[in-house]
């Protein structure tokens, strides 16, 4: 089978290489990581040499290179269809797709204010009062989809078994614990389910690993 | 069959809704379209009435409700496979997809100084100078996908025919001409493909139908 290569960033910083990380991880196909650095150097020739989008994650798969990371998980989830990669129904799928969605192209006060940072607890320099509309849009979000499906489908994810969806909103996870955000009930149980998947585990573990090579205020870090 | 309903905001406006009401055309089912004025006193209560996120454009189809532009489009591509909504090759359509969420979720600077005006002529305003390198990376985007696919395939669309890559950036087409942005031959060739198109010839006709019904700065609309 064609090598699948997914090229990324700093496991502790990067949450956009941290969501189709997840899906692979969940397809169950063969794939091979590269790490490349941020804020180096030559960081940016490195990311134009991969994807004229100029960014990571990246993934190759022979001549196919795909860039954006929602992209690359709808290819997994056609590469890979017994993996469940989005909900099997088609309403439940739907639904999964505009949160999947949302979250791609939104919440940008989040990103800006409470940026990753796996391996840090930054509950004492919190700046989640800032973003609290975003933060209670993404209660009702976790909230909506586990009592109108996951709890039905059965799994402790937001379609049941693990989704793209749940990929899109794992950084956010992390996010919520470093910088002491807390939910109800559905939301606490929601991230308890992220943080103790294995490969969520995994990647944290890498993370931890990488130690501190990147030099730069975590709240200046580009979108 | 259930019916389709698209609740789209003001034609001449709504770059967001023009994406899937594209989709929705060229996809061939039936759909009846919900015009809610974006900006009016009640328009976030009426928004908010058809979908937990606020915001238009909104899909229902029985009690399936899509809002994010992208989600409901992959929606139609499932509903309406016939009609192409995605390239059939694998590698096209993971391009395909790139390009389309590059769109979804960047060029900020571009919605931001080039909003959507599409019955005038904003040339003598234009900002485009101060997004330059977005224009430039749009450039390339359909220059690489017209020479790599869109001529090969055939038609005169990014990947030959229409596909949901051509929805995405139909209204960066109109913004273009709005502001006065040139671009290399393949760029012009593409942007006549699609402001000749007749669907989006009807949209520019209902929204030069709409009259100027809404009061507000241009470049102060929300994004």
């Amino acid at each position: 089978m064609t090598e699948l290569t997914l090229y990324i960033g700093n496991k502790n910083y990067s949450s956009w290489s941290l969501r189709p990380w997840l899906a692979l991880q969940h397809s169950g196909l063969p794939f091979r990581e590269v790490l490349l650095p941020l804020r180096q150097p030559d960081s940016k020739a490195q990311f134009l040499a991969l994807s004229p989008a100029g960014k990571v994650p990246v993934l190759r798969h022979g001549d196919v290179v795909i860039w954006e990371s929602l992209a690359i998980c709808e290819y997994l989830a056609e590469l890979a269809p017994q993996a469940g990669l989005w909900p099997s129904g088609s309403a439940a799928r739907a639904h999964a797709r505009s949160i999947a969605n949302e979250m791609h192209a939104g919440f940008g006060g989040l990103r800006a204010n409470l940026p990753m940072d796996l391996r840090s607890d930054r509950r004492a320099q919190s700046r989640a009062h800032l973003v609290a509309a975003e933060i209670a849009r993404i209660g009702d979000i976790w909230r909506q989809a586990r009592l109108d499906f996951g709890r039905h489908l059965g799994g402790p994810f937001l379609f049941g078994s693990f989704t793209i969806a749940d990929a899109m909103y794992a950084p956010v996870v992390s996010r919520f614990r470093t910088y002491g955000v807390t939910l109800d009930e559905v939301g606490a149980a929601y991230m308890s389910a992220i943080l103790d998947w294995p490969a969520f585990r995994a990647w944290e573990a890498a993370a931890a690993a990488e130690g501190a090579v990147i030099d730069f205020d975590i709240f200046e870090q580009p979108r």
